[in-house]
């Protein structure tokens, strides 16, 4: 196992307190665009995380007031115009690879919104597990104003099933923005925060979170994903086989003794 | 087949009146837990209604104003505490399978919700067709709170189908109550109705249900599971299919019949 | 290629301006139900959209104030209770091979939805991209009253996903009329406007998305399909190859060189 609470990325700020890593893209002036080398960088990042030994949950947060860009448009786009195949395709497996290794990272992922959060900003926040913004937060998934499709880094895939099939067309297909109030409607935000409360709730939440059965966690987010795809009764079997793991953890004999006792539980993650 | 307006079962409570099975949970003092015994015998139960001639729709009611408060805790989860791998899985595959003879009973289940609806309780909402709830309605799947995983019986493929994948994560993560406003705001509850007007209100669902072509609904029912992991190519084949099975009941006849003669269609379920 | 502009459908109404097809189901009198006829030729004209070099958008329509009555009581029960089981299947197949061509005829399709939308009227709108109603919408999935199961033309896959597992079973199992404010509440409609602007407001949309990057979009309509039963890593990475191919067309560039030039891009679909 690994210990990230040292790591110092050269692209993102990057905290561990509580075992609760936080992050925030940097270049607030310019709202926090991804480049080659952040994109790389946090998919790195995420995969290590897997092994990481005091991280039980990530935090991503905005910086000076907005939360991500996008690809920006001098150090990514005009790059990717001159680009070949082998190149492009290299590109976008690189960014789905990061999506990927937020899903495949075994923590939750909770996305504090605030402001701009467009493009692969948006994708962000899309693969994270909880979604908390403010009323100024504009997510656009913006991919079909730059010429492209919305199929960018799982978009097709993910956002119908957290909004609904006929909402994430119109997103898709116009690029426009949704508003605050818009996602926290259709289920895109789990709820709405006053700008000053952001981050201290999104880390209370953070905290309750870890303060949980962490490895049990890591199983509630394999299967989130796992079971994507498929039956309904291929999906039971497998919960059947995952809970019967989390059975012989001493998180759960340590909750039942609480409840005997009388007293709240103290979880460990093992 | 089986005529099951005479079962006798041992661990909860039964009736049969007008083609319409009303199951409640029993124990009330103690909101009506789960224990081994129950679970099994609502597995076997509902492996029967596949073949039972005189039940057309299950409505589970409340008992003493709660749903149901899940798995007990003295008769369940201390025995599991202390069980072995071979043992835990054959729990959570029983626990599995009557959510599977849920699924496959060919019935529609109507789930009616007051007060306490916790744990495995919830899942029994969550695996019912339609819910009906009264404002003091509390759903939790709070495995979570007893150091296990969100993916209790089906939970991590069913609920975010219907709630969406990110309300469904927070509560999966959190374990935390969903009340019953946020629920039928979210697409859980199909309505909210007073508690005094509960059971009436979803025996008339039921009673509107078993009036229609219960043959065809067995195939709706069907085709919602089956469905769930289908490419959209394949469902729709498989639509045509069962669309047209259905076209040689007498009761599309009968409904054509009564359309040309300006009469309402009396159905007979074959 | 082919040029679509100058079709001349006998059992639908077909106009084609400014890259837009526009169709209005007919016989407004008895509120434009569908025939063995329209069926046929609405497949076939979708099916020839594929190749179509002059349209990029399509927009169904209301005729007199309604969408469509679905398949005609006279013209189609009737014969379907007559037909023996090659026959049945020949037919619900070419109805789903109806929807299979919406879906695969690489262009977006917003239904614009007045007054009643019911049974095979209702799946035209399930099976578009976007939909629009005026607040005397009345959509019903009426099956299960003219004695089938709710499993039509792909309702059992699509619906669950664009309003949530929960309301599509109530639909489906009852037939009971979705009204135009529930609809906009689940997620059905994208947005409600008065009937005297439904119209202009649906083409509005539609030349919101033909003016951008049309090519793109037949492939964010081709990914949306696609992804429908992949797993999430089959998703991510289907989405780096869909996306590699967008990054090779003209109009990314075009985007690009206008940002540079910081002027509003001119796409044109190549």
């Amino acid at each position: 196992m690994t210990q990230m609470a040292g790591l110092k990325p050269k692209h993102f700020l990057w905290e561990v307190e509580g075992r609760i890593a936080r992050i925030r893209l940097d270049r607030p002036e310019r709202k926090n665009p991804l480049t080659f080398d952040s994109y790389a960088e946090l998919r790195d990042t995420f995969r290590a995380l897997v092994y990481a030994d005091d991280v039980d949950a990530v935090v991503f947060l905005p910086n000076g007031g907005n939360f991500c860009s996008g690809g920006d448009v001098h150090d990514i786009i005009g790059p990717l115009v001159a680009m070949d195949m082998k190149g492009l395709l290299a590109f976008t497996r690189m960014t789905g690879d990061f999506v990927k290794a937020m899903l495949h990272c075994g923590k939750p992922i909770i996305a504090a919104v605030d402001g701009i959060a467009v493009g692969a900003g948006a994708i962000i926040t899309m693969a994270s597990d909880i979604r908390i913004a403010t009323p100024a937060a504009k997510t656009a998934f913006l991919f079909t104003r730059v010429g492209l499709a919305g199929c960018d880094m799982g978009a097709c895939a993910m956002l119908p099933r957290i909004i609904g099939q006929g909402r994430a067309s119109e997103l898709l297909y116009t690029g426009r923005t949704m508003s605050a109030e818009e996602g926290e409607r259709w289920g895109y935000y789990n709820r709405l925060v006053a700008a000053d409360a952001l981050e201290a709730d999104a880390l209370e939440m953070a905290r309750r979170i870890v303060s949980g059965p962490t490895f049990a966690h890591g199983i509630t987010k394999t299967q989130l994903n796992q079971e994507w795809s498929m039956s309904l009764d291929q999906a039971i079997e497998s919960e059947a086989q995952a809970q019967a793991i989390c059975m012989q953890t001493r998180d759960f004999e340590r909750a039942y003794k609480a409840f005997v006792a009388k007293q709240t539980p103290v979880f460990e993650g093992d």
